[in-house]
C-alpha cells in the first residue's frame, strides 16, 4: 500500500522493529538516558538551543499546550489562519477563554503582511500572534520568516504549528524567532501518531509565569522539571519514544538540508506530474508545501470517487478535501518516510485512476 | 527482566507484534473497523452498556477528561483520596476550578463511609465525588461497591479512577452506578502506554451539556461524534490501537473471571511470599490491591538500596515509595501480563537481595 495522506506516512521498518521493544521502568535509568537522547537530537531538527519536549498526545494536543501554557483567559490573539489548522489554533484559544480576532486569509492564498503589520499598530493589547507553518488542509506553506518578523517587530509572542513541515520543510525556531513550536510524531518524524513535541525558548518561559489558563496533563512547567530528572510527568507512550530515537538518527543521519532537497524535489515531481494530467493546483503557486500537495476537482473530477478508485483499484491512499472543501480537492501527502520512486508511483496510479473518475 | 512495577506491565509477544504493523489512515474504513471492534470489546472489559472512549494520552489526561467533561468551575466537589492518585484527581480538579473538599483519609486505611455519608448529608450543594478504585501509591483498593452505594443514596455523580484496576479486579460499571471511569492502557491492557479509557453513561452525558470547564484536546463530545464514524477526532496513537485489539481478545478468551481469580492468587502468593520474608505490608489488611503490594521498610531496610539491588543484580524492577512514602516503602506491581511463575521469581530474588539492604 502507498499511504499518501499528510499523515500518519508510513515508518521505516527501523521505526517499526523499535516499536516491538518491551516495556521497560519510565522512571527508570535507560528511560532517563532515552528522553535525554530523544531531547537532545529533537533540538537538532528545531534548530533550536531552546527547550523542547515530548508530550503523549496527538498533535492537536500540542497545539492546546501552546495555548495553555502561554494565555490568560481575556488575553487578545492575533490569528493568521488561512485553512482548517489555522482555524483549529483559534478554536483552542477560544475555548479557553482567549479573545481572538482571526484575520482569516482566504483559504490557498499567504498570509497578507501589511494587514497583518496594520492589525499589530490598531491594537496594541494584542499579547500573541499565531500562525501555521504548513497548512496540511490547502496544500501551502506561509511564509513563517516574514510574518515573524512583522510580529517581532511589535514584540509579539510567536506560536507556530508546524505539525506537518518540522523535519521536512526549514523551520529554523531560534533564527526566526519562534517563541512556541508545535509538531507531530505521524509526519516529518516517520513514526506513528502518539506524540507531539513542543518547544518553548525564554520569552515563552516568561508568558508562561503569566499565563492563568488552566492546565494539567499539557502543563509544560511540570514537563521542564521531570524532563531535568530524565522523566515526564505522566507515563509516556514508551514504544513510540523508542520509534522517535531511531528516526531522529535516521534523520541526523540524512541531513537537515537533504531532507528538506528531497521534499522539495518529491513535491515539485508530484505538481508536475499532477499538471500534465490536465489538473490544476488549489494553493497560490508561489506558497505551494512540499509535504502536501492539494489538487481542484475543477468540476470536472469526482474527488470522493477519485479517492476511492486509488484505494481499492491500485492500493494507493490520498486524501480529500476537508470542511468547506470537502468534494472540490484532493490532496496527495509526500513527507516522511517517501523517495523518488513512490512519488512516480501514486502518479502512476493517479493516471490510471483519474479516467475513472471522470464526471 | 522481570518488569514488576505497577505499570507499565510487560507486553505479551502478540501485542509487540501488533505494534510493528505498518500505519493505516485514521480516516479510512480499516480504522473505522479497528475503533468499532475495540470499542465492542472495551465494552465487555467495563461491563458496560454505555459509552467507552479511547483517548490518546496518558491515565492522568484521562482523569482530566473526566473532570473537564462533567464540572464547572466553582462546582462543588467530593474527594475520597487516600493516596497519591486521590489527590491528583485532586489536583486536575482544582486547576480547572472546581471547589474541593477532600475528605482526605489515611493513606492505606479505607474511606470510612460514615463520614463520607455525612459530609454529604452537611454540604447538599456537592455535585459530584471522585474515588480511586485501586490506590497504586499504598497497594489498596478501595471499596467502590460500597461508596458508590453512598455516593448515589445522594444522587451526586460519581467519578472513578480505575487507571491500575480496570482489567484486574472487578469493576462492573453500570451495576455499580459509577458515571465516569477511566483506565489506561499500560495497567490491566497489557499494551504500552499513550491510551486512556474513559466510559459516560447517561448521567454523564447530562453532566456533559451544563459542563463549562474548557475543554477541546478532551472534550468526549467530539469524541462520540466522531466515534460514530468510526473516527477519533485528532490522530490516534494506531499503532497502540493495534495492540489494544490484539489483547482484548486475549482478555476475553481467558474471561474476565479468570482474570480476576488469577490476579487476586498471585497477589495472595505475593503477599505470603513478603511475610515469609519478615515483612510486613503498608496497607490494612481487608483492603489489600490485587494489583500491586506495598511493602513497609519499617526501618530496617533501605527500600532504596534494595530496589537497586533487586535491579542491578537480579533484574527484577520494581517501585519506590511515592510522595510521603518515599523511602518508607517500596512496592511489587502484579498486574496485567504477570504468570504465577513471575511472581515465584519475583519473591526469589527478593529473597536474595533483601540481606544485602539491611539498614
Amino acid at each position: 500500500m502507498q499511504l499518501r495522506i499528510p499523515g500518519p506516512t508510513p515508518c521505516p521498518p527501523e521505526a517499526l522493529q523499535s516499536m516491538g521493544k518491551q516495556m521497560i521502568n519510565h522512571r527508570g535509568k535507560e528511560f532517563g538516558e532515552l528522553a535525554a537522547s530523544v531531547t537532545e537530537k529533537l533540538k537538532k531538527i528545531y534548530q533550536t538551543k531552546e527547550d523542547v519536549f515530548v508530550l503523549t498526545c496527538a498533535g492537536t494536543g500540542g497545539l492546546e499546550a501552546a495555548i495553555v501554557n502561554t494565555l490568560s483567559p481575556g488575553d487578545k490573539v492575533l490569528s493568521t489562519s488561512n485553512g482548517v489548522f489555522g482555524n483549529r489554533f483559534v478554536e483552542i484559544a477560544e475555548q479557553y477563554g482567549a479573545n481572538v480576532k482571526n484575520l482569516g486569509f482566504e483559504w490557498g492564498k499567504p498570509v497578507d503582511l501589511d494587514i497583518l503589520e496594520q492589525a499589530l499598530k490598531e491594537d496594541t493589547e494584542i499579547k500573541v500572534v499565531l500562525a501555521t507553518q504548513n497548512e496540511t488542509s490547502t496544500g501551502m506553506t506561509n511564509d513563517i520568516k516574514s510574518i515573524s518578523s512583522v510580529v517581532k517587530k511589535f514584540d509579539k509572542l510567536f506560536l507556530v504549528d508546524s505539525i506537518s513541515g518540522m523535519g521536512c520543510i526549514d523551520l529554523p525556531t531560534d533564527e526566526w524567532n519562534c517563541d512556541v513550536v508545535v509538531s507531530g510524531s505521524q509526519k516529518g518524524f516517520m513514526i506513528p501518531p502518539g506524540l507531539s513535541m513542543v518547544s518553548m525558548n525564554k520569552r515563552a518561559w516568561q508568558a508562561y509565569e503569566q499565563a492563568k489558563m488552566p492546565r494539567y496533563y499539557m502543563d509544560l512547567g511540570k514537563a521542564k522539571s521531570f524532563l531535568e530528572k530524565g522523566q515526564t510527568p505522566w507515563t509516556p507512550a514508551v514504544s513510540i519514544f523508542f520509534a522517535l530515537d531511531t528516526t531522529l538518527d535516521m534523520m541526523l543521519k540524512e541531513g537537515l538540508e537533504n531532507i528538506f532537497a528531497r521534499h522539495a524535489r518529491i513535491a515539485q515531481t508530484v505538481r508536475d506530474g499532477v499538471k500534465t494530467l490536465g489538473l490544476t493546483l488549489f494553493s497560490d503557486e508561489r506558497y505551494l508545501s512540499n509535504t502536501v500537495t492539494a489538487i481542484n476537482a475543477d468540476g470536472k473530477v469526482d474527488a470522493p470517487k477519485l479517492v476511492k478508485v486509488l484505494r481499492e483499484e491500485y492500493d494507493v491512499v490520498v486524501a480529500g478535501g476537508q470542511k468547506n472543501l470537502s468534494g472540490k480537492i484532493f490532496r496527495i501527502g509526500h513527507l516522511g518516510w517517501i523517495s523518488d520512486k513512490d512519488a512516480e508511483l501514486v502518479l502512476e496510479a493517479l493516471g490510471k485512476a483519474l479516467p475513472k473518475a471522470y464526471k
